[in-house]
């Protein structure tokens, strides 16, 4: 019999997917290459040379039932324990491969760390601006996802605004750092702050809240800058982990929960998770993919050309008059419309061909998300467009 | 804060998996050639050559970005188009792209079908003997699993006894033929007679029983038999598959479910499980793999050897005087036990390094399962431990 519920859902379509679907239509119209398409964070650099000679060479040398064997249901233990190894070596952590549990990418992270630390009908708190898909991945968790107002002068933390959403009934807070769609990244005293409240409120409550870090773009970071790890703040961390923008594989589906060493109860949650793997129907990442990416852990694709892109995109936008933070990382700018209402601003830009996402989705009214994973040439080929859309419609 | 009810499925730890460790430990102090170990359901023989020649390919000539790009929601659409041409060839039915959901292998696709035809709390109905993971496939999503006692004469189907099972709360009906554990194809007249009892039930109660359908032995045939497509029998059906066992590909957990172009709201069901998804962290099974699938669909492993070990020890079995229904396909076959107590009986046979899983965990009480997906001359090794064992314990 029909679910009505997913039914229903059918008709509400993500403005971003809109924005695409829009560009892509246009792009059939007058050549693609002449869409300013800012809508889609898909990495736009190619995997790394290694990880395709890595590839190759299990293709060519690997006894295939061994490659394309059934992983462990916790993982490939080498993987796991080149994952431990790597974090221990950057982070200076002390995982295990007891520790890291490998999922379908990110969304697979996020999904089992939700289970494993919250029971349905707990609250979860996260930050505006945030990523959309928090909303169907907590509500498919069975969590009220409580979103906190956002610091809109450097999108760090508005800590007033945090601890005026907390109360007993919240068991794991998410934050993403580096951050879509702001493109900021938290700073050591916010992740310290943060973790000082975190462990009050545990105390406070008698009861653990998990900090759930979502960290899909550690490695694109601008200005020289560092990510501070924040599972080195706060023991009752899960970090959840994609290779899919440093090694450019976001369709590979591959990446990891990683269980702080001092969590509470933290040898059983990665077992835990190999449970509500079951009720789930995942499964590992594919196993050739978890053989590959162990190869290749210290590297990453050329992520260069997305601090050139921001670099110009930010000099413009500052030029033209927008107010802007500068983003520490991602591939995201996250700039204030040129008007109250960043729908309407985003409408009129499409006229100048220019794809822009409002912010409405991200938990914030009045910006706007350009995602810049782009050719570095179309970024240039778009300032001038940016420029008269500025100018002919907001008079700047 | 730690979620108890996963935590407290860490004890149950399942027999297969304890037989299977048990079979690992005893291989490291005799040798694991002389454990016959007949736990574990994994493929044995290798993925075809023209896979990995295709994957290679993929990788020498194939844009990494593209090759390793976010899939769109619902599945790469060549990949959709590929498998629905092959299905409509081979089973002359009627399925467009739009009709086919790509998956994580079987378990994602069941995960996606129970979820868009049932809602918490219904009632679905599968058969002993069956899978023991359909207890927490069906509990993921909130359902009832109810179990219709076996039809222990040729694992066929007790009609009786389900159509006292039904009643208007059932949404869904779960079969898996060829089956594992028993071996048996279900025959036309089965699902003739399955279809027809549902048509009437769907009037009867006023609402659609959807046939869940999971199909991952489809093409592990004996005797030159063949299974009858279920979906050609019933409009209501999704077809859930896996290539783990066709390309012996488990690992690369690469699936999809089928959905019937008659089926109630065809053309809504690929869309609502993309919703699914949302909920879950599925997404798509890994790019690379989906376009290495597609390009060898109609081919499989070299299959034969399942058939060869089939014959011995149906063979072995039957002239010890075991009491055997002769399977039809899979890499199982499940003799009925010496003493009433299979789990005994089992326990028993490992004091010959024979590893046998006990029936009671597929639903069905004194049977139990052999999983011969071996090297053909561990099976014929094999079969004196089986006669020795058969006489000295039970006299045979």
């Amino acid at each position: 019999m029909i679910n009505e519920e997913y039914k229903a859902m059918l008709g509400g379509k993500s403005v971003i997917r809109e924005l695409a679907e829009y560009a892509t239509a246009r792009g059939k119209e007058i050549g693609y290459d002449n869409v300013f398409d800012y809508s889609l964070g898909n990495p736009s650099v190619p995997a790394p040379a290694s990880f395709t000679a890595a590839m190759t060479d299990l293709y060519a040398h690997g006894d295939p039932v061994a490659l394309h064997g059934y992983s462990p249901s916790l993982g490939n233990p080498e993987f796991k324990q080149a994952v431990a190894d790597y974090l221990n070596r950057k982070f200076a952590m002390a995982y295990t491969a007891n520790h890291i549990f490998p999922t379908t990418g990110a969304a697979g992270a996020l999904s089992h760390a939700f289970r494993a630390v919250t029971k349905p009908d707990d609250e979860i708190v996260t930050f505006a601006p945030y990523f959309p898909e928090y909303g169907p991945y907590t509500a498919g968790a069975g969590l009220k996802l409580t979103v906190v107002p956002a610091d809109t002068t450097a999108w760090q933390i508005d800590f007033a605004a945090f601890e005026q959403a907390l109360n007993p009934n919240v068991t794991a807070v998410l934050i993403n750092t580096p951050n879509n769609p702001s493109g900021a990244v938290y700073s050591a005293a916010t992740l310290e702050k943060l973790a000082s409240i975190l462990t009050a409120k545990q105390a406070e409550y008698g009861h653990d809240i998990f900090l759930i870090s979502d960290e899909p773009y550690r490695e694109i970071l601008f200005d020289g800058g560092k990510q501070p790890y924040p599972s080195t703040f706060y023991d009752n961390t899960l970090s959840c982990y994609s290779w899919s923008k440093s090694l450019s594989l976001p369709g590979e589906r591959i990446g990891y929960v990683a269980v702080n060493p001092k969590a509470t109860d933290a040898d059983l949650l990665v077992p835990m998770m190999g449970q509500i793997s079951r009720g789930t129907g995942h499964n590992c990442p594919a196993s050739s993919i978890q053989l590959g990416v162990a190869k290749v852990l210290d590297e990453t694709s050329d992520l260069s050309v997305y601090e050139t892109n921001m670099n110009l995109l930010y000099d413009a936008l500052t030029s033209i008059g927008f107010d802007v933070v500068r983003p520490g990382g991602t591939f995201y700018i996250f700039p204030k419309a040129l008007e109250e209402n960043a729908t309407a601003f985003c409408m009129k830009a499409k006229e100048y061909d220019l794809i822009l996402v409002p912010s409405e989705s991200f938990g914030v009214p009045g910006y706007f998300r350009m995602a810049y994973c782009i050719d570095t040439d179309k970024v240039k080929r778009s300032i001038p467009a940016l420029e008269r859309f500025a100018h002919e419609v907001y008079g700047k």
